[in-house]
This record gives structure tokens, C-alpha cells and sequence, in this order.
């Protein structure tokens, strides 16, 4: 670890203070109403050009810049849409998806905020993204409950969205049921002709409510059929998947759904280094439909996954906070189809 | 992709007006300065047990949550600690160094707020910052210029601290020069005996900040000896990666720099296709140290990045904001080591 040196400061003089919007209005010798009309380019009041460009020159010589805060205190509601971290390292699919929201949110005029809500869970976070007074909630994961719904809507947040796989009472829910995921590997691995289906199920914290429904999804997709699925318990270590590689046989499965790519390249390896053959032997199927995948050999088959659009996620938040108040909506979002490779 | 329907929502009555900390002083029969002291927890004044009770309860009965913006005005200043979102996909080592210096934060009772700053750049990304008013603001990446940092600070922001790879006037540095990178890759190939050495250069947008120290680091790694460095511009999909390797031997390379671990599989998986021989004929070197690296075969030569510790960076954030206006103090943060495998 590289040491930052812990060193006193010496006091100094205070800052200059900082300016505001009369100093810019005494400045350029207009009303700060005037000021607040140029800057924050208000339509329904026409300003003349030069008194416009006066406004401009003064706020650039003071260094002004508006004050979200004291603006949206003054409109009685924020442009801030909050979106707490999700609290699990995100993918690349999810990162894009991400980007592709703030974007979208930032062209309707919202400013997209980040929350870490690190260390804070349920109700609490939800007062604490309620002291932002952000007008648009939206919540991945699913630790958010109907009492913190209700703290953010009574806090001013016209628009509380939810993604993940459940409903939550109050709140706009974008449904990504990973069951589909596990659903779409099972039906594969069955239409292969594989009857014994190991699922891994990784051990690392935060990954439960995805895996959960990818067992889920496998045992329906199994219902009915002579087929059965094991879950298999797997840390993201290569002494762990050498140790289940290593007693694979006594398992006496013939496929298994690695709940990513990333524990599928892990356990291949470890298999292939036991001499199980893939796909002869055991199947192996991954999910994410990561660039890694086609790297492997054989290569991986997978589950590639369809997040929604942030643009029409922007869209729907957008038509919720102009016009609050309606029945919570529940939309399906999440897209599953397989890759068929040659692991499979 | 997922369709969101676009319906309409027909118009409902208005919500309820937001509780203000006026009505919670009312119900629980105190005064409003009261309410304050009581949900804010200042010390400094000491109150009742029965009326922080009351209070608490009143509080509660209302759903009444404090408002950050109003106390950071009442304040002059904000807890809040802003973080523009890195622009480019973060790997798991960054996302850790995020969750650790978020956690110290909010110990040391800071907000963290991370800011989407997609489509804005330079200036116009700090002015849409400094709208936020945070106490403090760290920047990763190299966009923001004297300018900005001046914006900032004439908003209030006490501590502008930068991480990137050099430093920017008027700001703290947490200097993150990947020059170390490339140089540590550099000693290494050298010390293997190898002299003609590829860097692949990605061609994937906003990793240049990376790509050009890591090149500059593997060049310094070999003035005054024979060997040569040869850039290598490579996009990370498989079709580039098959034309670079086609035309390999040409090159007439011992050795090449993957830029990282996953550039470094889709290239060494690339050369095996066309029978170059790993290390034997040419040598291959990743970085970042990422668990693939070690499922492949051969195992995968990485420089193992370090990065510093989030503790002490909010220990250096909280110094700065309690005694701001010290002369900027710029720390070096970055380690790096070769951990050494089997492909070179």
C-alpha cells in the first residue's frame, strides 16, 4: 500500500468569499431577478442582448456559477435525478447501460447524481438520499422497502423507480428477473440432451440476488422433465474450483450452468486440468456473453443478456415527474437469449 | 432491446406537500432552532432527553427528513464530496479504492456524491460541479485545467484534489503515473533477455491518459541499452487481433507489452492461432494482475498495480477541508511490480 505522509498544514489566511447572484446583479447593474432570468435561460421573460451579454460578462469576471441548491429550494423541487451505486462492481453490459441513462437524462435537462451508499442499507439509505431532495429515485438492487419508498416520496421525489426482480410496494418497478437467465441456460442445456445439471452458485457477498433467481430460472426450466439441478457453491478462487474439479466425477453430472463467464473460464480450467473433457464429458454454459468467452477453447457457450434502453428509461422517469401520482408501472426489461459455442 | 411502452398517464391530484422542519417544531411543540439541534445532533447545545424524544417522534410521525441543501445554505458550506464518474469502464482494483475511500468519507460524516459527467469536458464539466457546491471535489482523469480548479474554488470547494497522472494548477495531486507501468514491463522484458519489444496501444477511446505513460514508461525502461520499442495500435476485438498476429513475424518482435491483462489474452490467444510460440518466440506481458491472467495457459506475466490506501485519502481530503489554503501538496500513489509467470 503507497502511504500518503500525514503531515499538519499550517493555518492561512480564509478564502475570498464566495459571490453570488447580487454580486453579479450589482455588477452589472441589474435586478438579481434579471440575473437569475439570463442564467438560467428562461423563455417566458425576453431580456435584450446587451443586458443579456452584461449579465454573462459579470458572472464570468466574479467567477459565478448558479447554486443548484438555493435554485431548486427556490422552485420547490430539484432537476436532480439520484441514482444510489449500485453497491456490487458492475459490468461492462451495466456500465454502458449506465452511461447511455445519464446521457439520455442529461439531454431532458436532469442532472444525474451517483450516490455511494456504502455501509447504509434499506430505510436508512433511503433517508439519506431523501436529504438530497433528488425529484427522481431510481434504485438498482433490491434493499429499498415500502417504508423507504414512502420516506423518498414525502421527502419530493415524484418519480421512485426500482430495478431488479421484484416489485416494491409504491414504486415504479423495471423487473430484471435473472430467472430468465437460468431459465434460457437450462432449456439449452436440456435440448443438448443433458439430464444432470450442476448450477454454481458463487459465494462472494452481493451476488445472491442474481444467482438466487439463475437457480430458479434452471429449476423451472426443468419442471416436468426427468432432469435434475445441484447447486454447486463456489468462491471466485482457483484453489476453490480445484477443489470442486477435483471430486467432479463423484458428482456424476453432465453439464453446468457457471452463473457468469468469468466463474465458467475459472472452473473450465480447473476441469480441463483434471482431464474432464468439455463439452463431451460435462457441458459447460456461462453468461454476460463477455469478449473472454471467445477467447476460450472450446469456446464458451453463454447467456447473452438484453438490458433496456436508457433512453426509454429516461423517457418513462421523465413522463413520471411531469405527471406524478399515477399507478405504479411494472415493466419486464430484461432480455435473455443463448449463444450457442462450442462448449455446449 | 427491451421496449419500455410510451403510454400516457392521465393527470391525478397533486401530492402532498413535503413536511418542513416548521411542522415538526409545531407537533412536537418546540421551536424550530430546537428541531435542529435535535436532528442535526449538535453537541454544543444540551436539550432534554423527553424533548429530543418528542422531537424525534414528531420527526417520524411526519416523515420528515432533513433537507441537505437548505442546511449547507444555512451553513455557507456543504459535507458533500464529489466525484465525477470515471468516463471509462472501471476494473475491479479502481471499484475497490472507490468503495474503501467512500466508506472513510462517510466516517469522517462527509457525503460522498458521484457525479455522471457524460458529454461534458473540461471548464464546463467544473461549472456544472461547482452548481452542487461540494466542500471538497477529486477528480480522476487528466480533463480538468487551472481553470476549472479556479471555477471550483470560487464556488466553495475547500479541497480539489486530482488523481491522474500530472498535476493541475491551484489542485492537490495524487500523481497516478502509469509510466511505472510500462516501465516495470520494461526492466522486466529486458532482464529476460528480450530486445525488440511491442507495446499494443488500445484503440478504444479515453484510454489514452493510460496507454500514453505506460508507452512513455516502457521507452524510458530502455534508453541507453540497444533494445527497441515498437507501438502497436490494436482494438480489443478478435478480428484486429488476428490481422496484427498475421503479420507478426514480420515484425520481427521477442517480446511484446499487452497494455493490460485482457488486451494481453485476446493477443497471446491471437499469436497461438497462428503458432507463435509463447515466451519462446515472443514474450508477453500484461498488466493489472486480473485473475484471468492466471487461468490461462501459459500463465500470464502482469504488473501488479497499486493503488493508495481510501483511508488515507480522506484523511487528506478532511485536513484540506478543515484547513484549507495550504499550498498545494502533491503525493506520488502509484505502485507498481511484475508479478512474474510463465509467458515471459
Amino acid at each position: 500500500m503507497v502511504q500518503i505522509p500525514k503531515q499538519p498544514v499550517p493555518p492561512t489566511p480564509a478564502q475570498r468569499p464566495v459571490p453570488t447572484s447580487a454580486d453579479v446583479a450589482r455588477l452589472a447593474g441589474v435586478s438579481r431577478a434579471t440575473v437569475s432570468y439570463v442564467l438560467n435561460n428562461t423563455s417566458a421573460v425576453r431580456i435584450s442582448e446587451p443586458t443579456r451579454r452584461r449579465v454573462h460578462e459579470a458572472a464570468k469576471e466574479l467567477g459565478y456559477v448558479p447554486h443548484a441548491a438555493a435554485r431548486s429550494l427556490r422552485a420547490g423541487h430539484s432537476r436532480m435525478v439520484l441514482m444510489p451505486t449500485p453497491s456490487v462492481p458492475v459490468g461492462p453490459l451495466y456500465s454502458q447501460f449506465l452511461n447511455e441513462l445519464q446521457w439520455a437524462l442529461g439531454r431532458l435537462d436532469y442532472t444525474v447524481v451517483q450516490y455511494g451508499s456504502v455501509g447504509l442499507h434499506g430505510d436508512e439509505a433511503a433517508r439519506a438520499w431523501a436529504e438530497l431532495r433528488p425529484v427522481a429515485v431510481l434504485v438498482p438492487g433490491s434493499d429499498l422497502g415500502p417504508q423507504g419508498v414512502a420516506v423518498l416520496k414525502r421527502s419530493g421525489a415524484r418519480a421512485v423507480v426500482t430495478l431488479g426482480p421484484e416489485r416494491v410496494e409504491g414504486a415504479h418497478a423495471l423487473l430484471m428477473d435473472h430467472d430468465k437467465v437460468g431459465h434460457s441456460a437450462g432449456v439449452h442445456l436440456l435440448a443438448r440432451g443433458r439430464r444432470r445439471i450442476g448450477v454454481v452458485v458463487p459465494e462472494e457477498p452481493g451476488l445472491e440476488i442474481f444467482s438466487k433467481s439463475r437457480l430458479d430460472g434452471v429449476h423451472r426450466s426443468l419442471a416436468g422433465t426427468d432432469a435434475t439441478a445441484t447447486a454447486l457453491s463456489l468462491a471466485y478462487e482457483e484453489g476453490a474450483a480445484a477443489r470442486l474439479a477435483a471430486r467432479w466425477r463423484s458428482l456424476g453430472l453432465d453439464a453446468v450452468f457457471a452463473y457468469n463467464d468469468e466463474y465458467a473460464m475459472l472452473l473450465m480450467r480447473a476441469l480441463q486440468e483434471e482431464g474432464v473433457g468439455i463439452p463431451d464429458e460435462t457441458a459447460v454454459i456461462g453468461a454476460d456473453d463477455l469478449m473472454l468467452g471467445r477467447l476460450l477453447r472450446p469456446r464458451l457457450s453463454t447467456v447473452h443478456i438484453e438490458l433496456p434502453s436508457g433512453r426509454d428509461l429516461a423517457e418513462l422517469v421523465d413522463r413520471v415527474v411531469r405527471e406524478p401520482g399515477g399507478a405504479p408501472e411494472s415493466h419486464e426489461v430484461l432480455g435473455a437469449r443463448v449463444v450457442h459455442r462450442d462448449s455446449t
